[in-house]
């Protein structure tokens, strides 16, 4: 057997603590796996008295993480910090002392990939990351390898576990928002502040990594187009199940010519599209390509051992490819395709409107979406009255168009309130 | 840009001529993954004027497939030609000759797997085969590469489109086993003899190919408890709906101590397990793992295209490894585990008995399962009189303890009949 590969691990937190435990108690046969052993050589924390889920071997946990990353005997670095700095510091450090590196940085990755994967590049090093985009689920390296000799033209992923408990909470209880939200907050499924999560920050993130991987392009955060679920209402989602449906707020991944459009919002799905039945904290990405047709990758999204999984999983790839003398399948053949603005994107929407209850409202209602080129995929009349309502679901028509139409129906004197307007998605155009 | 890599293909039927065509049309976007142009040198068939479904560039169509095989300008061998031989010779001469192979071949690889492993081991070069198992879902390589450093306990599989087109439309519909096979056939789904899809052949060769790579051991089909669908009923089905459950054939291999369980047959899960919702002819695959939790990967199980995405998969892999000189992880690192018994696997039952209704009956069918020491979970009373029956569905127990009980049920004055008799799985045991 080779000679030992050193690790350093950077962050002992929820996922640092299990990448150290399972590097520790799998050490036979994580040998076996990569043909060498494999020896952590450092633990690097801000604190050394902060209390730990793991009993760290001794001598190896030091509070120097730059003077760690800097060692010449450390062949790779996983980093488990999570944030903007001094995370990317260190793994750029690491790269150029010679480290490989294996990350499950999302917020990094999304906000600054490009700078990472030039190092990568540059210093002629792994740079992994399975770990950053949906916890355990095994996706960046099907994208990456397994579809490789396919094109992908679509990626629909629920990549946020804690919106989806507050969403498929709002769907079998009926409660609004505020109280779904609550719920997750007592069961530890959202944080104290939860705007990352609710808001879409953090799907976001993810979005853009997806994008940059499954059309081999360059997306950041900031090319996601990003609304929360903080605005979904109890009737929105009555008016989901009303026809067949159930929203999720969903990260959409799409190629449109040599456009690649990137967006996290909200949506109405049918409930027998395979992401409906995604309960709870769960994650799942479905994969649309044009060979392998329609693929779906299902399981936990966060959790500090099914993210240390996902982590050590790359470390077996990256340290064998360090024992071989080369490299993975990295970032830098891709093509520099432009992002599609919002507005041009194609989708559907769902209104509902409460409407006086008169000859011509449907008319009227009809001409509305008709002067901004949108085409009606169906309309359905409910109650009578002063409770008239009125549920359009429309045929795909560029995002610009929808708004303006609903705009204009809020505007209309024969339209009392639009109570409801959520795109649609997982359906035929 | 490095030198071409020079790839033949043995086969050209539905998934041969898919690969022939990918490979032709997207020959610049594999060069970019690559790292090299991609080089179709030849394709070896049986008669060289069949009809195809690509226009195979001229003068690389060729009947001499040993002699294809055998030039020493061939990098990469993709064989998907099928069945034992003389596919087998062809993949051992091809390593043989220096070429890394790329089979779709899920027959040889449960039932010689190990013989073609130790050739590449032995050549020194690449065998991969995504395609064999689950069309293209990617699951071997998230297997071999993603759960490296994690530990498989169980993997759950819908593995045979066929069988789970048949059940979900008996199902559905609640048609009778050969009422919904004739369905199958007309639409194309089944053959004309379904032999090896309904008696769980096909699902066999996958299960052992699962338990190999999940257990990093050595299953072979004939290691694999089999049974098929031929004798489920439509009583069988429905009364899994009246349980809140569905009927499904199941690949299943479990991690149980040192040894490993290997079995298909069809089982009631529970509709709220996510391999419930798997319609009609796709294929999903769920896995169970000590750090990663519950992971799920569906898709298209077969056709030429998914399938020969998955091939393109493999190929781009293998032809990285191959330009850097290197290989990917192998089947060498294995450890030789047992396999368990069917008798000794523990199961759970649902057992369905016609009984004569008076006092004293349940107590007697309790005494049975006691007799063979199996623990009982549920009984459910259905009916009075000439239609009383008891619905029983046990804890889990050793098979063989619950075949007995069934046989002893049937021996049993107070039993009328035993209408249905089926394992149980994906709930708590």
């Amino acid at each position: 057997m080779s000679e030992a590969l050193r690790v350093a691990v950077l962050g002992c937190g929820a996922v640092g603590s299990q990448v150290v435990r399972l590097l520790t108690e799998q050490s036979d046969d994580l040998a076996a796996r990569v043909g060498a052993p494999v020896e952590l050589v450092g633990v690097g924390v801000r604190r050394l008295d902060a209390p730990r889920d793991v009993e760290v071997p001794d001598g190896l946990l030091t509070d120097d993480v730059a003077g760690l990353v800097a060692r010449d005997d450390v062949d790779l670095v996983v980093e488990v910090i999570g944030g903007i700095e001094p995370a990317r510091s260190l793994i750029l450090s690491a790269l150029d002392n010679g480290a490989s590196v294996v990350t499950a940085n999302k917020a990094l990755l999304a906000e600054d990939g490009p700078t990472l994967f030039e190092a990568a590049e540059k210093a002629e090093r792994d740079l992994y990351y399975e770990a950053a985009v949906a916890g355990a689920i095994p996706i960046l390296r099907p994208l990456r390898e397994s579809l490789a000799g396919d094109k992908v033209t679509r990626v629909l992923g629920i990549v946020n576990g804690t919106t989806n408990f507050i969403l498929d909470k709002m769907d079998s209880s009926g409660a609004g928002f505020s109280e779904a939200l609550e719920e997750a907050q007592e069961l530890g499924y959202a944080e104290a502040d939860p705007t990352a999560d609710v808001e879409g920050f953090d799907a976001a993130a993810k979005a853009a990594i997806l994008a940059s991987l499954a059309f081999h392009s360059r997306v950041t955060a900031a090319d996601v187009h990003r609304e929360g679920i903080s605005d979904v209402t109890a009737a929105d989602v009555a008016s989901a199940r009303d026809m067949g449906s159930v929203v999720k707020l969903l990260a959409i991944c799409e190629l449109r010519g040599d456009q690649v459009a990137a967006r996290v919002h909200p949506a109405m799905i049918p409930r027998s599209h395979p992401l409906a039945s995604v309960r709870e904290a769960y994650n799942a990405v479905f994969v649309e390509s044009e060979a392998a047709g329609q693929l779906m990758f299902y399981g936990p999204g966060a959790g500090g051992a099914p993210t240390a999984s996902a982590v050590l999983g790359d470390l077996v790839t990256v340290a064998r490819n360090r024992l071989a003398g080369t490299r993975g399948a990295g970032e830098s053949a891709y093509a520099d395709r432009a992002v599609q603005p919002m507005g041009e994107t194609r989708t559907r929407y769902h209104v509902a409107i409460d409407v006086d209850d008169r000859a011509g409202v449907l008319a009227a209602v009809a001409n509305a979406f008709a002067d901004h080129d949108v085409s009606i995929q169906t309309v359905r009349q409910e109650g009578r009255g002063a409770d008239a309502q009125l549920v359009v679901v429309s045929h795909a028509a560029p995002d610009a168009a929808l708004a303006a139409t609903v705009e204009q129906l809020r505007n209309m004197d024969i339209v009392r309130d639009v109570t409801s307007v959520m795109r649609v998605e997982g359906g035929d155009e």
